[in-house]
């Protein structure tokens, strides 16, 4: 578990540095996708528990296959809530990724729910995180230095509040959540759309000024969109979906 | 996607003229019960998510299991918080099934939950139920069309706020929970005391005079049983329950 | 596990003495469905290896709520395999059905590959069956009490050799197939066919001179169907199948 | 399910005696591991639906299990929530470990989840726990005296409200949680300080006092620290983990 | 289901005219991955049963998610065994692919175990190809026009018995499989090799001679390779693997 | 997965230099229990095909878990057929243990079945163990080094042919397989039977005279019986059951 903390620590110094990490997504809950994927050359993958269907006894095979290909196995939650910050880190999620966040109250809350005390109020206790128990000092000690902490900005409320929500302490990047943000603004998924553009050059601005990173979810693979998002200046990047990368390439082609 | 919006519009037009829909109830975490009783006749089939036991995971394959029977998904969630009507959703369910509603803010937050902006405030994402974004422009669209919200009312304060409740703009369907109706009336099961038929009875007429189709839910299933709720007035009805159909017909026979 | 074997031996008893038996039949993959049936009245039930489609880690879990309901679980087996019979009585079934029986040679391999040395070839080792190893001496010592055997007589071919099947030493009972065998007749699922009915009348004849209990699948729930099949001699009786009792009861009333 | 009762009952008129109750716990989810512990001779095994990951649909099968070997299912759940406890009950648990309770309000409002009206709000159904309607009077009648309630203390702030937290009615017993109750204190896993150790025994002396029987978790197997702990005055004792169980023993030998 | 028997005997028609059918392949267990790929314009899906891992129980979900998809479900099986045929039709397969068909008389046997008598020796039963009974009548009449029989040529021995092969009532199509067939011939994975493309050029000349089409399975794609298999005559092809889509997009792209 | 067959590679060497290597044993079919086993010091951790239930689709888990722990994953198969043989192997299996070895034929037909061509005849194709063709040329070159195999010899007609099977090309070491060999001699666990003695030491001494390592399954966890055993020359070693770990530790202490 230790090497999980390492290359949690040096993903924060790769950021601190300027540097981008890229990650992946998971909607597909089958632990050999999660092989594949993290065998892809991402830094880490996300398995959503919000919009995709996993169920809690998923978890640990999914956080394995990841691990065995060298990648860091992050969660997007739900909404934030004890249980599954609790269960998704007990499983050995490295990093978390809270969807909606509105408030610097809500994103604090979210943070102490992920650490142990006297960082937080994480309960404590044997789990798969720790092989239950058998390592449970070393994934005890400075565990909050493991633990990536990543708070997606995806309502017109979440831009208003975001200086504030930059400066809780624990905070590691933020993350634009593109389909949310445009439905908040009633344009759902109008990409091009002069205001929405503007929003994300706002909320962009906003991190640079805070000295936190900013990440962006390029849904769609595509290499030359994930250029101009770098050279845009986002540093924490989820590139693609596994069902999407799927049917992009599955479609049947058509015979002349 | 685009038929199962029209299959609950056309359910919303056979309420409206005065008919009956007649749906089943599934307890039994298997998706060959499902497409058994997706075969079965029904309208839609509700998966019990509040008293069953059913993992995330196994939502999708219960719901394309009523689906290829020509069936529609419903959900009865457990207690009508985000999380778990936005996974419904996302699962594919085209109706969800509100327990304990008991105001009408209660009632306006779930079905708030359920829309997308700017009806609601539901997660916009991929999943299975816009097939991981493949179909997600023709699932969007109109998507409010297409979920059918009904409202259990099953105590007693329920019934108190019956008028405010059935204002609530979105709500199609109420249904009676007797079991729990009878409970907070002191009378678990007794549904022949007259005071609990009284209280049905006010109910019927309550939904009667705002214009909302009322629902019971006859659990054994009894032929007779369901004619006498449609000769009362009821057009939203469940009939029986997977495990209810299964022991009913399973029992050995007496040898003689 | 002493307590399986004494029923198993009070079975033998029943029929030995005239009597009939009872059992059913799942297709169904849910323990619920097992827990459901087990409650139902039956001595036994059979899990269906051949027609159904059941992961070997189900095995036990559906085992487990048969017993908790006090009946005796069976498995009808694929083909009478090694590994198959190995792995259904490693899960603890304690009787065995073996489809298409045709000669005495393939049924007394069969029963060999049920019991242990000296009686047979089934492998020794730890398994659920013995509570992997806990209950080792109590499963193992006088094994071969504890397990049931029939063999399904359900082609023609098997009903030409079935006077030298019925000398098989640990034949317990013959099972008519009455699908299998109408079908390898040339006259699929007419079972009203005289000369289909004749070859009934022969089995049944040919099972009463060896002293050898004759049983049939009466697959439709039906009482009287039952009834007639206990007076015409049959002791061995399934009744029913989860999946038939469910869709039996489930079909959606016609609404008036 | 009127057994289980009798064996709860049966628990409280040994508690209430002086005596003690040993119990264990569970975090992997496989069935075949709750038989094993189901028949290792505890009283109650606690599945724990906080630190472990169990997908709802095992818990079926898991409780099954632990019931075929005579022993009483409880369940560890993760917060005290409405539908944990009513998915947990519904799945036949006889027993609730209540994590973190840490005042009076928040225990009654866990223990009114747990009840049937009047007793309580427990919605009213058919489910897993009444055999699906089949057992729903039997099990609905006294409903309440088939349900053990314990609360875990396993922070200062519980610590400091534990008078009147005592005085929740339904509260059956209380059980400390020495890795959280030593983090919230500062001092995580230093349990042979001398304020924790003098934190423990104010505890025991406050439920002394109230006539409340005390618990522990003994989570290191060891049959001294088990005896220690009684000869303390614990009465209610979680002994061992399954993972921990099996590590403990599985480490491979030295070779000389 | 006779919906599907008309798909099957359409597709002979369009190979009986000249056309080619255009499937793929599935080695990943997840039933989403089918819904995905039965929506992406495929004729026909094969579940590989030989080199994938799928477990039993598991069939009926990725069938059941093809199916809604409008695509045949196909499944091919590990060696063309009773029990493996058997299972793989009864949970709905419209098409057995064979592998390593090596003689007329190892295919007769395959396609004697695929029908019902008298066309063959298939277990008569209820499951889910019939809907448990439910369909039986429908399912059975005519059944062998329901079910598509392709054999696959893979090594030295299946071409030097090839014309007798093509000669074995009820196959439809032949398929290379191209690892094998190298890998028989002391060339793994050598398609270049010019002894290879001779005799794939013998195999594809034969089946023409014969009048069954011959297919290819183009495992990595690219429709140039399909366009230049389709040129070549193939007219029963497989396009790529779920897996192999998957991973072929999911590459992480080098940042510059 | 060079790394494996490094691994592989160098057991070898280390059997060929008179060394020991210690192994372990799985019936529970849970992946945290192989992520522990995985972590307790074994060299290499089989999978029992055989005597546990395994369903085919949990074969990638539980051998990622024991990866992720740096130990190699072995399966015991259940007959050493074709099929089971191909899907260990696909799984990623890195050795197989057949059971039942009773003439060099039968053993040359398996060890043919799990080599590629020229070596063997197992059938060539992406799958998990080449991680879906991704890391297929890798996997496939000196494939052959990469498998270890074993034979058990639990049958006295496997003693018989014993120097024999010895001679079998590609045999890696030989595994005295106690209880059956027992039963086989009509002694089931009599082990302190002379007459069952000398036939062990009779195998120990026909392998070492042909250079073959011998092994033992020591059952249950004892140091000394594992030193015993290595003592009297046996060089591979399984240690334990997972299922035997865990009763062994979890028996509830007896209080006084
Ligand atoms: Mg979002
Ligand atoms: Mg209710
Ligand atoms: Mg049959
Ligand atoms: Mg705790
Ligand atoms: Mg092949
Ligand atoms: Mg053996």
């Amino acid at each position: 578990m230790d090497d999980q903390r390492k290359k949690i620590m040096a993903l924060r110094e790769k950021l601190a540095a300027g540097g981008v990490t890229l990650g992946s997504w998971m909607q597909l809950d089958n632990s050999s996708v999660a092989e594949i994927i993290g065998n892809a050359g991402y830094d880490w993958v996300a398995v959503d528990l919000e919009h995709g269907h996993f169920s809690l006894s998923r978890l640990p095979d999914l956080f394995r296959a990841l691990e065995l290909g060298g990648t860091l196995p992050f969660a997007r939650v739900a909404q934030g809530r004890t249980k599954e910050i609790k269960q998704a880190l007990d499983a050995g999620a490295r990093g978390l990724i809270i969807p909606m966040v509105e408030s610097a109250n809500m994103l604090a809350d979210c943070i102490s729910r992920a650490f142990y005390p006297p960082d937080g109020i994480r309960g404590v206790g044997y789990s798969r995180a720790n092989l239950f128990g058998k390592k449970f000092d070393a994934y005890t000690a400075s565990h909050r230095d493991g633990i990536f902490m990543t708070a997606q900005i995806e309502t017109q409320k979440g831009v208003d509040h975001l200086a504030d929500i930059l400066k809780v302490p624990g905070l590691d990047a933020v993350m634009v959540g593109p389909y949310d943000l445009s439905g908040s603004m009633g344009m759902t998924a109008q990409f091009d759309d002069p205001v929405f553009k503007q929003t994300l050059a706002q909320i962009l601005a906003c991190c640079k000024a805070a000295g936190i990173p900013c990440g962006f979810h390029v849904v769609q693979p595509d290499p030359n969109a994930l250029q101009e998002k770098i050279g845009q200046g986002y540093q924490f990047i989820a590139y693609g979906i596994d069902a999407v990368f799927l049917y992009a390439q599955a479609r049947a082609p058509e015979l002349g």
